[in-house]
């Protein structure tokens, strides 16, 4: 059975609390034996590869950027895409399951793009969608690191059964 | 002085009103002498497109396709990226600014998409963007095709003069 | 029936002698009634897009650029994707037939990326390619421009009829 | 130091012996201590991951397929772009270097494409490049997978060096 890969987006430059979610997020995604996909860069992105590799587990950054070096540190592989914003698609394309974890405008077209490509996406204080005043529940919505990896396992462990 | 280039986004399969709305959305925009860029399929793209073409605008669809020949028949110019979802950044950054048009998450990831890349974006019923039970207020909100389209062309000239 | 897309394909700093030739092709594409596809910058680009614009045809350029005003200033539309050399794959893509005047490693590239994709490629005065000594016939050889969209158009038309 | 980062690019259906040097070029990556990059499908791209892998190395497979599930078994990760033939461009701009073994069209555009980024390309049995009837000396060339794989680190290495 092939390994489960769990996407974790949030901000390039997030507040420590989100740092530390972030680190957790990635921390327990490793220890349960999934690979962390991310964007690559800093902030969030940075905190959970950080989280994933000290826990022993492999991480892929796909970057933004033309250069494999302008990675983060915590990265098993470094892709560069040299595609700027575009290589979004590409992240949550890779994944079986996305966490946003808060986040801007980036987060937010990752959201919508594992939504349109029928990736589950679960929420820790991320993007609330509303439609004419009325909630969408596209996401997800988790209450802790230990919570939104545990949802997001079990939604992608469904996906795959098909 | 170059053309403005105005992207109208929306779902593949509009209601007959957010077909209307679409319509008269790229018929505004042909008036106003502005290129229409769309993501070249059905629904509100096809409206939006036929509207301009039939106003004597012009028209490019960028289109998820590997073939040119599945775009919409109102396309000027019909691109084939291959890229399926990812070809959503190049519809928002080949634009000065985006109409947002109803829509479904491939619409959110060209709102979310454009305001991260800093064009602006205009809704006429479309996504509302919420974090922390708080409004976000990125989506300038029209009330009508013409609102719409007036408050686009203005957004898209301040941007301009930089 | 939809109009033919012919790709020019060149150097971004071409001769005098072969922006002469890329500006006749450009030209005698746009006689033909066929759109032209380039990648949207200067050299062999920009030359037959001027050919083309000047003869009143359509071309449409796509820009390795993240804006669509770096684009030459002979395009009926202009397209941009962000992307950098990753655009090659587009600009054939789109493209029926592609016609490659001289040019160095970029243009070799979408040369090759055309070939992969069924895309017919005539050749004036571009790479010769060889595999274990031997010649490898897979350019289309044209003696002069005239001829080059002559075999292009045809090479195109037979494509169409499956 | 970070790691080098080796492509292997390759035909997706390769002769007995077009293979064996894969799987050898890769062995020899791994064994240097740098990653194997490849698109991530059949033929000298799987022998050269398998070899890789086998050798306790890591390999990273960039997919044509919108789906990480058609990669070839031996991908330490896989990275799933959806972006067809596009991808042969992220192949070559997350690699230091490139060898190239035989190969047909989507082989050629990928040597070019790293020639064009400046990314040094070491050939064995592959393309020969020549204009106007003159050979082209771009492509390095290697008598065997030991002579290519030494020849491509130090190239990796030298190209550091700035």
């Amino acid at each position: 059975m092939k390994e489960l890969y769990v996407a974790v987006v949030g901000p390039s430059a997030g507040t420590p609390a989100e740092l530390a979610i972030g680190e957790a997020v990635g921390r327990l995604v490793a220890e349960a034996g999934a690979v962390l996909v991310c964007g690559g860069m800093g902030g969030v992105m940075e905190a959970a590869a950080g989280g994933a590799m000290k826990a022993g587990g492999k991480t892929v950054g796909i970057l933004p950027t033309s250069s494999r070096l302008e990675g983060n540190p915590y990265l098993t592989v470094a892709v560069a895409t040299g595609m700027g914003e575009a290589r979004n698609a590409i992240v949550v394309r890779t994944a079986d399951v996305v966490i946003a974890v808060h986040g801007e405008f980036g987060t937010l077209s990752e959201i919508a793009l594992a939504l349109k490509m029928g990736r589950p996406v679960v929420g820790l204080g991320t993007w609330e969608l509303r439609k004419a005043g009325e909630s969408v529940d596209a996401i997800v919505r988790a209450t802790s690191a230990e919570d939104a990896v545990a949802r997001a396992l079990q939604l992608a462990a469904e996906a795959r059964e098909f």
